[in-house]
């Protein structure tokens, strides 16, 4: 598949994980008395990445996640030439993704950007006021975990075709423990796809946001590696 | 398999949609206190969908949907010579759910048709009040991506079989970002279905919900087969 | 496979259905602020079938419901001569089903079988108050869609495996649908298995949730039968 | 696969069970108004073992659970050479995760250990109320199911590669019914692991939930050995 229909891909896929994640988290989460609630965004986060997963992971492998393509190049999954390019398409998917979404949601007059945008934080913009070492051991270890699964469920000896919903639930399962703490990122791209348009202390945060996830993911492609070989 | 089978394949799943997906809504949605909420509707649209692909994918390929019928010809999965007829089959579906429907959810002393009975609207017919212009971007773009995943799923190079949970969970999935815009249509079957019941301000703006995911179906069918050409 | 292994299989099957799913609506569904709902009650049904159908499969085949093996009887795939023994040893494992959970239930200071027990019942004894003619109608449609998908979704056309999840992702959205309407049998054995601890009205409503999911069930089976035919 | 690398995967795959599962209760559960609830927390716990047992099934069998792993013993499918050594790695691993929750859920001025850490109990410290004597029957029935599903989608009978999912999902049921009795236990080092942080009655209560879910892992071992052969 040529590099750049691979680009295309990541840039589709993570476009659909903001909208749809972020999306739901900002038009349905506190929707009054029948809201989705903490736990729809969860399920939501999920879904972009297990959809995604079957319609393209044959194209660009479906990464969606600059911590997710650092992690497989490390554990040897991934070509480092194309990492950079990755990286930058789905930055640009994420920009566009909260670009739709802010053109869906401010169209209803309740509708402000000061309620957060599904921004990612810590300290005071923390969901449950988490501290920001609490927020780091937080974001380093899931998304440690999150890269302990991928790479377990697309190993050769793992059964074949279940990695997306493997991957996608498990995106779900570290939104169900984790939004109280930082809004749950462990995606740098999906942070900066919503924190450009609130700017402020969003963009002040987004270190966080990019370092952590990234030696989180990092770890985890280096754990799994060294526990699946077979020596 | 001759069309016959098809278009009663087509029928029966249609109305299963319209039936379960509109039918958990108007029933279950606003229960007091133990309610499904808007993410058990969304479930429930999914599931629709999932069981129908599995049940009877193999007799007409589970449509259920005039937008999806038409994404699939621009993509170049489906024979444009049984659009017009599979588009019939799934609106008397749709008519046919929604008909049952009212036939259950009259039985009770509160039922009332002025309730919406799910039919999808904008303005102010939009659940969270969302303006027209917001409708036609929420329509578009979900039924675009609903392509994309549908193509991607059933792509020879996706893995076999999962089809049917990766595109009934991406119709979850935009349930929970998109109900409270439109209450979700992605589907003019499925809008026509209950519309009909309720006519008036339903019906009036119907053609929306007819246009806009059409438009979004085939946009969605044209970019999966490009971005997927390995050339 | 012996008989009497299947009859066990059978046993344990139903037993876990009426546990697991009248279980998590008697002990869980309106736990205080953070009860599950009838969300929850619906995906646990599902998931007794889903899990089981996984685990005894291969003994018996996991019909768990005598209205199920009619339709399987009807539809062609199903042995006449085991169907009495198979639905007698599905009521029993309901009823013993229901005994673990009165055990349970019974435990806490607030239980009382006034409550209702998890029984399914119409009219004055419906959770939304529907009619009689409500739940026929209900109960009819479920079991005949019910059937329809499980036929399909074990058709040799359909992709291996799957069943499990496709069929038992539908009771839990037949549930996400009629809980309101009956609290949702389409299944003479969950609905025996507690209302024989209920007595009094649960007993005298049985009837109804015997007679119309063999009429639904029936009809479902022979509905995908002409169906799927290839002529 | 040598040993070491098998238990450090329990190890990692116990950490994983009870950072998601008890961290989700004790994170999110009850955040104010879109808190997750119970549903949310059984989903996560079901999740910790399907993500799981999908990346490191093929490592070590991805147990994570003393009474899963002598059930096994006891069905024939686990050498007892090997049961000291993953006991110990499933208990280590339990109380590591219960640290790194500690070390999250500290970092916020609401929290205390006094809410209980999602610890499980009887009797007074029983969620809903639940007696000693409920509390057995519950912990030991729901064991021996959970087994009976684990032996059976894991049988070369079974269709191939799913056995996560059911297993997964069976954890997810079995806490949609009993969370409200002993805040589902089934797992001796998932209760270990974050009794050791409470101390208290949550360490003295802690024999039942050793000697329950093993005594149910064996039973449940042992009923599907049983029922599966086929003379």
């Amino acid at each position: 598949m040529p590099l750049s229909k691979k680009l295309l891909a990541e840039f589709f896929g993570t476009f659909w994980l903001v909208l749809g994640g972020c999306g739901s988290a900002v038009l349905a989460a506190a929707f009054p008395d029948v809201g989705i609630g903490l736990l729809g965004v969860s399920l939501a986060f999920g879904l972009t990445v297990l959809t995604m997963a079957f319609a393209i992971g044959h194209i660009s492998g479906c990464h969606l996640n600059p911590a997710v393509s650092v992690g497989l190049c490390l554990g040897g999954r991934f070509s480092s030439a194309e990492l950079g390019p990755y990286i930058i398409a789905q930055v640009i998917g994420g920009i566009a993704g909260g670009a739709v979404l802010y053109a869906i949601a401010s169209g209803t007059a309740d509708f402000s950007l000061a309620g957060g945008f599904a921004s990612n934080g810590f300290g005071e913009h923390s969901p449950g006021g988490y501290s920001m070492t609490a927020a780091i051991v937080c974001e380093v270890v899931m998304t440690m975990m999150f890269l302990v699964v991928i790479m377990g469920a697309t190993d050769k000896r793992a059964p074949a075709g279940f990695a997306p919903i493997a991957i996608g639930l498990c995106l779900t399962l570290i939104h169900l423990i984790s939004i109280p703490v930082t809004n749950t990122s462990v995606n740098p791209a999906r942070s900066t796809g919503v924190a450009v348009f609130v700017g402020d202390w969003a963009v002040a945060q987004l270190w966080l946001f990019w370092l952590m996830p990234i030696i989180g993911g990092a770890l985890g492609g280096l754990i799994y590696k060294f526990m699946a070989r077979e020596d």
